[in-house]
This record gives C-alpha cells, sequence and structure tokens, in this order.
C-alpha cells in the first residue's frame, strides 16, 4: 500500500505541535540517504509520489512472473515463447511445428540463448515491437476464447528478463508469409515507459513459407530431470498430440516429440460475456460504452443468449422501459437491472469457445509418453463459472508393464514379471507417491503444486475406494500417472506467472467429480489386475509341485519317462481345466 | 501470453497452403460468436491487439489482490487502509490513532461500508485523487527504505472492487493540517484509462487538526473467528504496540486495542541501492540517469558504501578510467564493471533504512494481546539480501495461564490447575497446533500460511529438540503461539495480495537461525515446567498423607488435638525442608 506517504505534502507547523517530545523531527538526517534531501515538506514529498510503470513494477517483483531463479527463468522463457507459438498455429489452422534450442553463451554455465522457432503465420512488422518489447498488451485479454495466454504479459516478461540479466536486446525473425519479405528485429524494453525501442532489417530466409523465431539471451542454469526444459516439453506434448516439438540441448543433444495425430484442436470460437457473469462495474460501464440506444437492444447485442423475450423479461422484471436510452439509467436503475439479470433464468453460455482435449486424444498422448499397462479418462461436459465456461479433464495411466503381467515359458508361468518401466520422467515405482500432471489450456504446470487447486482436488479424493494405498492428507501410492486439465476461456491462476490455479469452489467440485469418475474405471481394473497377479502365483506353485508329485507317482508306480512326461502334462491341463480364471 | 495471437495479420493465401484438408479454415464462423466479425484477416486482427491497462488486468484478476471472495475482500480493504494510515503517521513522526468502522449498507448482509479514520498528516488536494484511484501510483516504490505498503496498488484496488461490486465511487475526508482546508473527495477510477476522476468539496470538520479518512461501499461478508477483521486488527497490535485502535463491528459493538508503549518505530530512512544487489540491466538504466560525468563519481554518488577508494578498486579491476565517461561504456565495458563491482568488497549496506521491533516490544505486544505464562523474544542482526537488509525477530508466548502452576489453598497445593485461557483467538489448547502469526514489516498475514516461506521455517524446525510435540512434516503440538516478523526495505511476496513470503534460500535460513534461537529458551522453560509440575504433584501427595499418618499416630500415642495439629505442622515442615526444591 504505497500510496499515501506522500500525505506529508501541506504537512505545516500546526501538525508537529502533535509530535511528542521523544519524537523529534529528524527529518534532514532521516533523508539524508535518499534522493530527497531536506525537511519533510511538501516540495519534498511531492517529488516523491510518482507513476510506477508496469514494466518496473515487474521487474523489481519478477518472481512473480516465474523470473525467480536462474533454473527457472530458463524454463519460464521457453514456456510463454512455446505457448504463443501454439496460440498463433492453431488461430490459423496450421499443424504446429516447433523448434526450441538452448545454447550456452560462449562456454558459460550461467549465460544461455533460448531461440524458440515455429511455423506459424509470422507476425506484421508493425506488431513486432509491441508483442514482445511491451507488457500487457495483447489481442486475448479482451477476447472469450480458449488460448494458452491471456495475459499479455509473458514474452516480453521474457526478453525484460533477458534484457536485465545479460543488457542484451530480444531478437525476433518473421516472416508473415510466402509473398511477404522477412525480418529481423532488435528489440530493448524502456521499462520506465513500458514501451518497445526496436530495429529491424531484411534478411535470407531459407525453407518455411512462414514462421517467426524469438532468441533470448539470459542469465540461467539447465538441468535435467524434474521441472526441466525436457520435462515441460514432454508433459507438453502430451497435452498436445498435434503438435511435432524438436528440442536441442546446450550439449547439441536432440530430443524430438513426434506428433501423435494430424487433427487440430477444435477450432474455438469468441464468444460475448453471458449475463449472469456480469458484475455492477462492469455493466455500468458496457453501457457507457455500449452503441446501442435502447435497453432491450443492449442486452440482446452486447451479451450472450439474450433474445428479444428474455430481454422483456429482464427489463419488466427491474421495471425498465425496453426502449429507455441505457445511458440515461442511474446508479439505483442499474443496480435494479443486474438484479432482474441475476433473477431472470438464462440459457448457459456457447460452450464453442472452449476446446477440451477429449477422452480419446487424452488417452493417446498419454499412450505416446508415459509406458502403462492400463489408460482410461474422463472428460465432463462443460459447466459455467461467473458466466464462463470451462471444462475439466482426467487422464489415468496405471502400472508398470508386466508389473501385474505373467512372464511365460513355453506356456509355463515362470514368474509375475517385474520388468522397468522404460519412462524415467513420469512414472513412479510403486511404492512411491503417483505422479500427477497439472494442464490449463493445454499448457502444463510444473510449479507451485501444493498451491494448487488441481492438488488439492486430488488429495481429498478417497484412493482407497479404488484400491490404491493413500496417507492421510497426501497423494496416493502407487505405479500411477494422473492427468488433470481444465479448459476455459479464462483461468483464475494464483499468479501472473501461471503456476497453480486458485481454489474457487465451481472449479474444486468438478474437479472432485472428474477424479471420481476416473477413479471408479481404475478400481475396477486394479481389483482385477490384483485377482491376476495371485491367480498367476497359484499356478505358479501348480507348475513348481507338479513334477514332484509326478516324480513322487513315478517311484509308486514305477513308470517310464515317457509316461512321467505324460502325465505330468495331463495333470497340469487337469489342474488348470479344474479351475476357472 | 497473449501477445502473438495477433500473428496472422499478414496472413496470406500462401499460408492457407498449409493448412491441412482436415481443417479447412472455418474463419467466418469462428469469428461469429465475437466482437471480429468477417475472416481472419490484418483488419480483423489488428483490431484485436491492443494494449490492456492495468486496471483491467486487476479487475479481472482481483483475487491476485486478495478480493476474490466477499468476506475476504473486507479484511483485505480494511488491511491496506490501516497500512496507508501507519505509515503516514510514522513518517509524519505522529502516535498513531486509528478508527476502524464497518456498517452495513441498509440492513443489507452483502453491502458494507467500510470507513478508516487516522489523526494522519492528511494529504494534500493535489494528490488525493492518484493516491485512491490510480493503480501503481505512489512513493514507496521506488525507495530503500521500509514500509508497510510497496507497490501503489492496495488502496486503489480496494477502491476498485468496491466500484466494481456497488457502483459507489470512494469518499475521502482529509485535513492536511491546523491551518489547511478540510476537503471531501468523491473519487471514480476510469478503469480502461486507470485514472481517476475526482470533485470534491469544502466541509466542516470537528476535533483533530489533521488527519484522513476513507469510506468504500462494497459487496463483502462479515464473520468473526479465524481470519476475521477482529483478528486482523488484534494481531496488528501484538506487533505495533504504539498503535491505539478502535473497532466499531456492523452491530455497534466496540473494541479498542490500547496503545502499549508511546514510543514511535524508529524512523527509517532512505537508503541508496548497495553494489552488491544490482543486476546488469539495473546497472544500465542507472548509467542512463545519472547526473555523474564521471564513472567513479557515479559509483561514489549513486550507490552506498561507496568512497573513493572503493571506486578505484572497481574500476581498476574492471580495466575502466575512474575519470571516462560513463555513458560512453559499452555493454561489454558495463559488464565488466559489473564483474567487478561483484568482486570487490564493499561493506555492508546501512541498515538504518529498517526498523525491526525489538525483543522488548515483541514481548510487550505478546503480552498485551496473549494470555500466556511464559514469553520469549529473538530478534536477529539484519542481513543482506541482493543489497536489501533485511531482519527476522521471533517472539514466543507458551502455556495458558495454570497450565503448570499450582493452585493452593491455605497453603496447601490442592491442584495442579487447567484454568481455561482468558483468550479465544490466539491461543490453541495443549493438544491443538501451535497458532503461528506471521508479520511482515509489521503487517499481519491472515492468508495463504502453508505457501509462506515463515510456515515452511517454522514446519522445517525440529521442536522435539524444545519439548514439544510434532507430527512429522507439520506445525508442533501445545498451548504455545510462535510470533515470526520480517523487516526489509523489499519483502519478497508470493502475490500482490501481500499474503505471503516468497522461499528465497536467504530468508529460509536467517528463518530458521531465529527459531532455533528463540526454541533453545523455550526449551529450558518448558523442562522446567515439567519438573515444576511432577514437584507439585509430588507435595500434593505429602499434603494427602500425612493427615492420615498423623491420625495413625494420635492413635497409637494417644494424643491431644493440639498435639496432632502440631505434629502435623511439623511433619510437613520436616518433610518440605529434606527435599530440595
Amino acid at each position: 500500500m504505497s500510496n499515501t506517504s506522500g500525505q506529508p505534502t501541506l504537512f505545516d507547523a500546526a501538525a508537529s505541535d502533535d509530535t511528542m517530545a521523544d519524537e523529534k523531527p529528524k527529518a534532514a538526517k532521516s533523508r539524508s540517504g535518499g534522493g530527497g534531501g531536506g525537511a519533510v515538506n511538501a516540495e519534498s514529498m511531492a517529488k516523491k509520489q510518482r507513476e510506477i510503470s508496469v514494466s518496473e513494477f515487474f521487474t523489481k517483483n519478477r518472481h512473480l512472473l516465474g523470473f525467480d531463479s536462474p533454473r527457472k527463468a530458463l524454463l519460464t522463457a521457453v514456456k510463454e515463447a512455446v505457448d504463443n507459438s501454439l496460440d498463433a498455429c492453431e488461430e490459423a489452422r496450421i499443424l504446429p511445428d516447433i523448434r526450441v534450442t538452448i545454447a550456452r553463451i560462449g562456454n558459460s554455465e550461467k549465460q544461455f540463448t533460448m531461440t524458440v522457432e515455429d511455423n506459424g503465420p509470422g507476425i506484421v512488422k508493425a506488431q513486432v515491437p509491441n508483442v514482445f518489447g511491451r507488457l500487457l498488451y495483447g489481442s486475448k485479454f479482451h477476447r472469450l476464447r480458449q488460448s494458452r495466454g491471456q495475459q499479455g504479459i509473458g514474452i516480453s516478461a521474457a526478453g525484460m528478463y533477458g534484457q536485465l540479466t545479460t543488457g542484451a536486446p530480444v531478437r525476433v525473425r518473421s516472416k508473415p508469409g510466402k509473398k511477404s519479405v522477412p525480418l529481423e528485429f532488435s528489440i530493448r524494453i524502456d521499462t520506465a515507459k513500458n514501451r518497445p525501442e526496436a530495429t529491424d532489417k531484411v534478411i535470407d530466409w531459407e525453407g518455411k513459407d512462414h514462421g517467426t523465431e524469438v532468441s533470448i539471451d539470459m542469465e540461467g542454469e539447465y538441468r535435467r530431470g524434474q521441472r526441466s526444459v525436457e520435462e515441460f516439453l514432454k508433459l507438453m506434448a502430451v497435452a498436445n498430440p498435434h503438435v511435432q516439438l524438436t528440442f536441442t540441448d546446450p550439449d547439441g543433444n536432440v530430443t524430438t516429440y513426434e506428433r501423435g495425430t494430424r487433427e487440430l484442436p477444435k477450432e474455438v470460437e469468441e464468444i460475448k460475456p453471458h449475463p449472469h457473469g456480469v458484475e455492477l462495474g462492469i455493466l455500468l460501464k458496457m453501457i457507457q460504452e455500449s452503441d446501442n440506444r435502447t435497453v432491450s437492444a443492449f442486452l440482446q447485442q452486447d451479451f450472450s443468449r439474450v433474445g428479444p423475450t428474455v430481454a422483456k423479461e429482464i427489463c419488466e422484471q427491474a421495471g425498465i422501459r425496453p426502449e429507455s436510452n441505457p445511458r440515461r439509467l442511474d446508479n439505483t436503475a442499474v443496480q435494479k437491472l443486474k438484479a432482474a439479470i441475476d433473477a431472470t433464468k438464462i440459457m448457459a453460455p456457447p460452450l464453442s469457445c472452449i476446446a477440451p482435449i477429449g477422452e480419446d486424444l487424452i488417452i493417446a498422448g498419454l499412450k505416446k509418453e508415459v509406458d502403462a499397462d492400463f489408460y482410461v479418462a474422463t472428460s465432463r461436459k462443460p459447466v459455467v463459472y461467473r458466466g464462463h465456461p470451462f471444462a475439466i479433464e482426467v487422464g489415468i495411466a496405471y502400472g508398470k508393464p508386466g508389473d501385474t503381467l505373467a512372464v511365460t515359458e513355453g506356456g509355463k508361468i515362470v514368474e509375475v514379471a517385474k520388468k522397468k518401466s522404460s519412462d524415467e520422467v513420469l512414472m513412479g515405482a510403486a511404492d512411491e507417491p503417483i505422479k500427477l500432471i497439472r494442464f490449463a489450456n493445454r499448457v502444463p504446470l510444473v510449479f507451485q503444486q501444493s498451491a494448487c487447486a488441481i492438488s488439492k482436488a486430488v488429495i481429498n479424493t478417497n484412493w482407497k475406494n479404488y484400491g490404491l494405498q493413500q496417507p492421510r492428507g497426501a497423494l496416493p501410492i502407487g505405479p500411477m500417472v494422473v492427468f488433470v486439465h481444465i479448459a476455459s476461456v479464462w483461468v483464475p491462476f494464483t499468479s501472473e506467472s501461471k503456476e497453480a490455479i486458485a481454489s474457487y469452489d465451481e472449479i474444486l467440485e468438478e474437479l472432485r467429480l472428474a477424479l471420481m469418475e476416473a477413479g471408479r474405471k481404475l478400481g475396477i481394473h486394479v481389483r482385477k489386475g490384483r485377482k491376476l497377479a495371485s491367480e498367476f502365483k497359484k499356478r505358479n506353485y501348480i507348475t513348481m509341485y507338479i513334477p514332484h508329485v509326478v516324480e513322487a507317482l513315478k517311484d509308486i508306480l514305477d513308470l517310464d519317462d515317457k509316461t512321467v512326461a505324460k502325465a505330468t502334462e495331463n495333470l497340469t491341463t487337469v489342474l488348470e481345466k479344474s479351475r476357472k480364471l
């Protein structure tokens, strides 16, 4: 709360009369340290009151944007750039082909160049500087449609961090189409003004007809494993099977995440606000900005799901003439209108604004990157919160291959195998907590798991009902990956770094239902698996003991080896038959 | 990441050649819902790219500011207003006298008027609209000195929330001094521009020579108990014993938190940045903005703790002539300068910029509001992080009165009492988790406890060493209040709502040391307390059995009552003496 320390501007003799003997103003001294100088008076204080640019604010509080540690900064920058590329490709209906490269600057272990290249539609010359060199600038914030980005902060924040730590500008290469001229831009952010300073030049461009490439030099720390760039890209591939991803690490190792489907996510439509999601202040603002000259027209034109009948009903409720001019309504009248809207039954908003992944593609994505026995998914029907549709989806990959399968030799089961899963990053061991992977609008959330509504919902689910162990207030135990996705026109994140989802009751409830639905399907499999496993053990014993039994018979009945073999075989068959599987 | 969805601006025929048969652009349809209209083309996309005002951003993401639920909103607004008043009073060296009132609007249970009134220096007319009607505006952000506010967001955000939920403007009454004219302002925020729209008029003003009063109508929910306005004010009183606080709740009940000391917190001085806390980007910016024409002067004038010798040393290290013009340095040279600064030993920054509470006042504060047996406090010497000094302080109030004290009747101990503590809000029962109270720059942090570095540090402390039970990974158990305070020129909060502190290693380490120090002092007391308690029990037995012993003697030796009484007395004395306490 910064604002009022400028108060003593008119602070005069009278005021200091109040000050206690033991608090003589040491103004002069107290200000000597900083710019101010002199005693507390109008001039000195007035000088101190000033605007704070949003860039200055986020430079000082850059941990709010996910740039608090060199290691995290590298991942956050990659995330923001990849989100951008995918949003652009999908809006232009292009199957995304993304290349991510992280290279050391010189041989430094502390400075890297992060480059993300796409085959997207490219960016028009006039837009490039603002898009990469200005915070709170973009096209998604004001539109009600699902997209990865929603704030207009991310990529410019990454550039700002690069500039802060290396002094280098952001470099952007873009070709907005086959016939257009490819340009390279060098962009700095004037943080005091939150405005870009850019230069550009024409460049040679091979290959692709169109696309964008952004390069940022930044302080960083490159590591593998948990919460690494690799893991992020792997998870990205799970939730975006339509994407072809290539990653080159600082040692030149190339990892490719192959496209799993050529089907683009359903194209999302932009919708108008739903009346039930609108607050009084917003309603007042909409009325001021509306071109419509009657309340009825305003309601029908500026909102979704309001036809003539509903408009009439609302006006009657509010005691307002439908043909009256909305701008003429005073605060009280608008309050009545708001109350009438809330009291009127209105059809839920169109769901065309969101594009859930769907059960089949969730399973396809999991199969592509997680090596398991059993896959199941649940995609809930979208619901509406504050007039914003959202949908919860859950996927489960359970059991390492072989965990509950028998290994046989010549038809005989020799053991219940414990083959090690090929997957290192995602699937934990049978006695470890499950691996929870969280997604919002198809973007993996890799940090702040404990602060996230998704984690709370998973922990609050009783997994014992589905045959898993679960310590109190903790994730369940077992060889399992749980995938949770929220698709929405507006995801309420706990901070600008978009790492965790705020715990709104409506969201927690949908999460609960989705997890229960998937859990039930899992439970059936887990129990069957258990039965099988013990079944196999029993069989094992049979095959183990029969030879001895037969040996005994052989001695007693004095049989020849051929007969013994035959007897063994028959005996086995009989015993197998006599037990139903 | 909003920015690049504006990319298809030059998106031409060539690009759509790439699109797959199964993804025919459904542009027309896909835009039908929203404002856009028509197909994806330069015009439609260009229209969509626009600036997002910081007010629009925080209106949509108001949970980032602590306005996510009606109940929390009421508390957050009070917090921001009280923080403002205290900062202003202390800067003007006035002993604060604050009145907080929450009143229902009409008989509504959903709409309230929050009013905070102070005896501070008042606000000059020209400043009022910006201070209350504009986000990211203030005097504290750019100054390196401890204050409650640091962002320039809080009170204007509260006003914005009020306007959003009730449509009403913020009302401010202010008198900046005995001789000045008292004014009342009515302030609205134009969220699209993040600018105030204000009107003002002269008013009658009784009593105080100077002060400020802010009133905000808002949607809210009033509750008592945990995380209530009462609890917040009670905690505020603990950390600010110099403040006189009066609270009037919606039912007209008045609670007063009496001032515990007339001693104002030490006046904090503004310091210049310390060289070791400055990043390359900031250094470049400082050079551009500096009036100094030589590198040596720049280093000495624009930083703290740099004298001629240190300046010379840095320049030599960097291979830069001390008299060269800083603005002439290229990026590489500045990088060298930065490296030289980091490599040079420089005295720690002056600590006059922060004002820890101090052990005595922490204990005074705890005694004032928490009813306990034993109080202890530890105030660590300030340390420096990123050039910013900060200090950690811990206070402990242990044991409900009587928990380990004997109740006596006529000199005889009749029981080890279990008197219920008078304190309802703060102290838990003996078998409940301890109550942790967190403070940053004397402001109580009441939300997001689990996400806070302070909580992590308390949980990671091994309280068993100090005689308390502690479940794994949880708060210890016992009748105890743990007070933790961080005083700093810049507190890294996890969000703009300033509810939890980010887990920087340097801060966690200082917390650990402070908690251990206080814990040791506690341990001694807890063990002594245990010994006492059992001691009292033993005594009890003596006083219980002696009469019977004497009765027996009486029968055997046939004594008269007087002798019996004397014998009892002697026997007791002997037995007491024979055992050392």
